[in-house]
């Protein structure tokens, strides 16, 4: 049996000179802003209004003309005569006097005249009266017209994706539809001759397939235009025939399976056969994660990923889902940690290659614990029991129990 | 302006008093296990199977009978027969021999005989035979057969929610179908004189609805079944009727706004008149988010939101969310935060109530810095800047620059 030993790049080349260098989709589509969530925003979207509008109250209490309230006490109090209620929804139409005061509730719009508001909690109302116990500064209480968002200013960026908070804002200020990418069509295809469907009776030796059912599931949930494009067994002619095919109507195509050598080959003379570049890289320094391949076709990429559950799961992550975001033109589309977690057990690792463990997290009174699963790679069972990864960076040859670690939840 | 000064609930009080005695809906349905992503499942799931189910090479290289390579080296290879190679998704027939060895892919069946395989890169092939350059212990490089889960194994428990992972697992297992707990049905009413719907133009001191929008879709994109049953005006016989109707249909019922006094007494009167207990606490020691309600009229759950944006938001996060959890049967329904982060500026605060400070992450070589967007809790514009918020416990003044704080995402 002939091997050939592959040149395997870094987790930093991958992302440079691989994901990078995807040239991103530019199908451009208006939708409503409510339909806006997981998208990304094609182009910065400016206010065309001030938000809150008008001045509003902050509290419930008196708005007043805050010279009235200089030097008041609980001892000295103020006395303002209460001339009416602000009601809300609607702007007074009474200037307030000096000497007056007016009821105003939290989110009432500011009385003519009145730049302060003085809440309920420091006065004391007497008929058609109310005492003021503490002095208010001009401005008190009070949110200027402006002084959330100004008529012009940048409230969503271009290339940022959407997310509901995001929503929430635009809506508010009366944005009802935004240009926004199209999702990328996501190809998925199974391969490997011992793999049968999920509902089928396995014989000895043969393996259901969870991870493209798995993969589209996520991807899905995620808004990507994902599907399954079916099984195709180890068998060259039949793959060039699904991949092409792929290519014409996807943007990404992911191959998953293959992780044994023959199947790698001949995955890879296939893919070679579609055309330039073809194999940008056989494999990538991460544990676990090794054997995932990394192919253009034209500007195209194709994905393969590790038959490993394990492997699968995590090329998706750090590999399949940056080129996705990169693909939809998100600016940032690297993976973040979601938080730093601390080690319960040391976690021995090999310098030169990113090492990602699987971890279960204990809450502590203000800290996080993170308990290493270690475990075989191909151990699935601790997918399901993980509550995430932390990462082990290519530089260090492991990570001390008590040191805090980059988390990143499934 | 008669003012009643209410009591606050701790946020401990309303997890421990409120949200962990609310009866959780026990509608149980079976659904297909790739359409379970979300749902809570109903009972254990016990596999089946074993998994992998066969002894399986972890490897590309040599299934051999260890005792064979003993002693072996590099000046000293052991020399086996390669006597077949073994298919993946087969179960090889021939039982191996003293001195034999055959070729076995990674995720390949080990032949009977065979107890360990030898890594390619630890041999060298001529012909039919093979050096081995290194000796193999039993069971070295093999997967045994129930090694990842065994039969009678619990591979899911109830009452959890369950992730694309857990299904991934149980779909290997060839489990097609579970059993869940429907979802909760969420009922959420605007309210409030001010509130225009979004496509409106609001005349001045009026407010477009966002709050109920983006929490329908939030809730949406966690699987709940909430709808936005529509917007009532301050009229206390207008949401009694809408409130008793949404009783009667809907497993939780979250009113929105009526931040202002005027709104909460009459919100807090009709909820009263629907029946007993009423209203539990009225307001939590809680920044921001004070302003929430928490009622239940028989056994179901009216929460009562604040109708200032921020405070909306933080309440739907620390509040409703746990009590949809909690409904839905899950056993851990209490929030968490996904990492911790270090602050990059002193936060300040006050003790005796919880405070949630919105935060911008930026990541740098290992560490995530949290950059605190100090502004009135009115500032809608910040939930769209922010990543998540950090939080600041009851029983501290405050956090100090430098020091780790939990984080939650947005």
């Amino acid at each position: 049996m002939k091997i050939e030993f592959l040149k395997f790049a870094t987790v930093q080349e991958v992302y440079e000179n691989y994901i990078s260098k995807i040239r991103p989709i530019n199908r451009i589509q208006t939708i409503e802003a409510i339909q806006a969530s997981g998208y990304v925003c094609a182009r910065d979207i400016v206010s065309p209004e001030n938000l809150p509008g008008f001045d509003k109250s902050l509290v419930d209490g008196y708005a007043v003309r805050s010279l009235d309230t200089k030097g008041s006490s609980a001892n000295l109090p103020a006395l303002l005569k209460v001339v009416f209620e602000v009601r809300i929804g609607e702007i007074p139409s009474y200037r307030l006097q000096p000497g007056e005061a007016a009821w105003i509730p939290t989110g009432g719009a500011l009385p003519f005249g009145a730049d302060a508001v003085v809440m309920v909690e420091h006065t004391q109302a007497f008929d058609d009266l109310v005492e003021v116990m503490k002095p208010v500064a001009a401005g008190e209480n009070v949110m200027k017209c402006d002084e959330d968002v100004k008529v012009g200013d940048v409230v969503l960026k271009g290339n940022k994706r959407i997310r509901v908070n995001d929503i929430q804002l635009i809506v508010q200020l009366g944005i009802t539809e935004v240009d926004v990418y199209s999702r990328a069509k996501v190809a998925v295809i199974s391969t490997g001759d011992e793999i049968i469907e999920p509902w089928m009776k396995p014989s000895l030796a043969q393996v259901r397939d969870s991870n493209t059912y798995a993969l589209v599931l996520w991807l899905k949930d995620m808004g990507f235009d994902a599907q399954r494009v079916g099984h195709v067994k180890d068998d060259e002619e039949a793959l060039y025939q699904v991949l092409k095919s792929c290519l014409d109507n996807y943007d990404v195509v992911v191959i998953a399976g293959g992780s044994s050598i023959g199947t790698r080959d001949h995955t890879a003379r296939v893919i070679e056969k579609l055309g330039e570049p073809g194999i940008i890289y056989h494999g990538v320094m991460v544990q676990p994660g090794k054997p995932t391949v990394f192919a253009l076709v034209g500007q195209k990429p194709i994905l393969g990923l590790p038959g490993n559950p394990v492997s699968f799961f995590v090329s998706s992550r750090f590999f399949l889902l940056p080129t996705l975001r990169r693909i939809e033109n998100e600016d940032e589309f690297m993976p973040k940690p979601c938080g730093l977690v601390r080690l319960t057990r040391n976690v021995p690792s090999v310098q030169g290659r990113e090492h990602f463990v699987r971890v279960k997290l204990k809450f502590e009174k203000g800290d996080i614990l993170a308990e290493p699963l270690f475990s075989e790679t191909a151990h699935l069972s601790n997918i399901s029991a993980a509550d995430g990864v932390v990462r082990v960076p290519s530089q260090v040859e492991g990570i001390y129990a008590g040191q805090l670690a980059e988390f990143y939840r499934f």
